[in-house]
């Protein structure tokens, strides 16, 4: 049977690469519905081989250009459009790779649809991971994770008892940045910061990995997805990235997931769980090429945005809702040349510091703060 | 519910460990019977503690001694002891950690039974493995791997469909020897052989292991228990032994169990199976303390042993066990001061070279080709 497949953030790379998955796989996978930005041109290139029912873009203005060209396809626009996308094209998966806590809606509303979802968007369980969950879990929803450490750590649970887990250890490479000292950080440019070692990714991506918040967001993805608290979750550098993450049982065996860092090992793995089909043009792990494997204990000084993210994880209620949002538009002033790289964490840690938890916000709150840091963190900087 | 244990082997290094199992988890495991050898110290410290109904041992004489001091307790010895221990006790789960081919016959008795099966014995399922998993598929009988590497792989095969996975990847730590080349071979003592770095096994293994016949006898225990081509086992040498094996799955994802140098583990996991409980006193694994990982192509003109196995499991038949005889009596030749180590491997080839497979023996042809073997071997020597 042909999976109907709704793809938020299509243009990125999650997207490109789960187009690619939908491509070599015509006869398990259809593309019925995608979200994109403003990349225009390759929003045309996807239609034009794909041919979706329903596609939404950011402006209103693109859409209705996009209408005149394909007016077999319905074009939509903006937050409405991104929720249509998500929840009223008649797919059997979401696939959630939009970056930021702009996939939150559209998640919650694709569950309430009883739709399966592959999530990628990990600042919407960061932001709303509660609410998501027990959404989830009323409406009887997977969620399967997307990131390469979450789909380890679900993968290395398969099959297993969830009470008999005793540690998530996520693995994290250390970012563009691992070798430097704090110090050393405060001269760093746009363009080393984008400069991972193992993974090609988004740049908001690459940022969050140089500052090392992407762990942090992962720690607190991981509390939610899995149920644990954050005392039963470590972070252990291991520069190569071939171990994804791993699991350790109560008996004290571990299980790992490992491989070759290619995302659409675990895309895959999300959009075609619980049975496991060949990946086409990937490169096989041979640990003997490889040769070494390094860990080293984390160091929550040297990456303090991880450690915020603990502290935002176990504050819960609002606090990694206003982490998240303060993190995001500080690396949106970093990539745009307005604060050193540095400041990143510096102003989430004052916006963390300034904010007074509420502990069981409900929707309405989660977004009106998010909006709200946003805006503060905007203004400081003008 | 208490778990009725039968355990043959029960003086060994792994029965001991296994009594420790059951010592440490009394309301989940109960001894009903075990078989020993010739160690009736350690058989009457045994009994004392855990008062099983039958126990067999090696000799006639020290059966009628025990009887006399234990009158409560069933004595048997020789064979029969060993099958009736094995299928004649009201056990739930036979833990078989005999050593040698002497395992096979109790084996099939407890199949029969519809036993299930923890196997530590490999040489039962080398010597005879298609008669053994036959029987075991005809009477729906599981047999649960206890061997490091094999526990890891199926573990790591969890919840998975079998017909995903492309190759097992058992882990080598290379032995005794595995820094020395083939002329340095020549000259190494019984003790060298017998200083294993990375785990405490009983003698034979541990000889085994230096030869790297220990890994072969495991690719063809692999073959059997998970039903794949050899051309689809790999070794990789991994001189750690952390990781205790791999497995690739289609999609390119490999699974891997990590843990601590500590066979109670996989032990305790085939005893439990499918769940896991706590294990008592046991070294969590920490990545960050062990550092670094290595790995390395497996030399197969180094561990010529290893390529013997390959030959005799592809060419199956009886092949294997004539392999597996004229291991464990050159073996013995070796810790007996009789023979040079490197003579172990040469014994076995010339067995092999000398053998002309039967492609479908049944189990008289294999027991009558064992012991022509054996003597053979002890004739050649003396």
């Amino acid at each position: 049977m042909v999976k109907k497949i709704s793809l938020l953030g299509a243009t990125g790379s999650i997207g490109t690469q789960t187009l690619d998955i939908i491509q070599s796989n015509p006869e398990k996978f259809k593309l019925v519905s995608f979200s994109a930005g403003k990349n225009i041109d390759k929003v045309r290139r996807i239609i034009s081989h794909f041919r979706p029912e329903i596609v939404s873009v950011l402006f209103k203005e693109d859409a209705h250009k996009l209408q005149n060209e394909f007016p077999s396809t319905r074009f939509l626009h903006g937050k409405e459009g991104l929720i249509i996308v998500a929840a009223q094209s008649g797919a059997d998966m979401l696939v959630n790779a939009v970056i930021g806590s702009v996939g939150l809606e559209p998640t919650l509303h694709a569950i309430r649809e009883g739709i399966t979802i592959a999530i990628a968007n990990k600042e919407t369980l960061v932001a709303a991971g509660d609410i998501v969950i027990s959404e989830a879990k009323k409406y009887n929803v997977e969620l399967l994770p997307v990131d390469s450490e979450h789909s380890a750590l679900f993968q290395s649970m398969n099959g297993e008892n969830p009470k008999t887990v005793s540690r998530l250890i996520l693995t994290a490479s250390g970012g563009s940045f691992r070798d430097l000292t704090r110090e050393q950080l405060k001269d760093v440019t746009v363009e080393q910061a984008l400069a991972h070692p193992n993974w090609s990714m988004g740049n908001k991506l690459t940022i969050d990995s140089a500052t090392m918040m992407n762990k942090g967001l992962e720690v607190i993805e991981a509390h939610h997805l899995f149920n644990l608290p954050y005392e039963q979750i470590d972070c252990l550098l291991h520069k190569e990235s071939i171990i994804h993450s791993m699991v350790e049982f109560e008996d004290t065996s571990v299980m790992a997931q490992l491989g070759s860092p290619d995302m659409r090992v675990p895309i895959q793995y999300a959009m075609t769980y619980p049975v496991r089909i060949p990946m086409q043009n990937a490169k096989p792990l041979r640990l003997e090429d490889i040769g070494t494997l390094h860990f080293e204990k984390m160091d929550y000084t040297r990456f303090k945005a991880l450690s915020l993210a603990y502290t935002a994880g176990k504050e819960g209620g609002t606090m990694p809702a206003v982490m998240n949002a303060a993190n995001e538009i500080a690396v949106q002033l970093f990539m745009d040349g307005k604060i050193p790289f540095i400041q990143i964490e510096e102003i989430v840690e004052r916006m963390m510091d300034q904010h007074q938890t509420i502990a069981t916000p409900n929707l309405d709150v989660i977004l009106e703060i998010d909006s709200a840091i946003r805006k503060m963190v905007y203004d400081r900087v003008k």
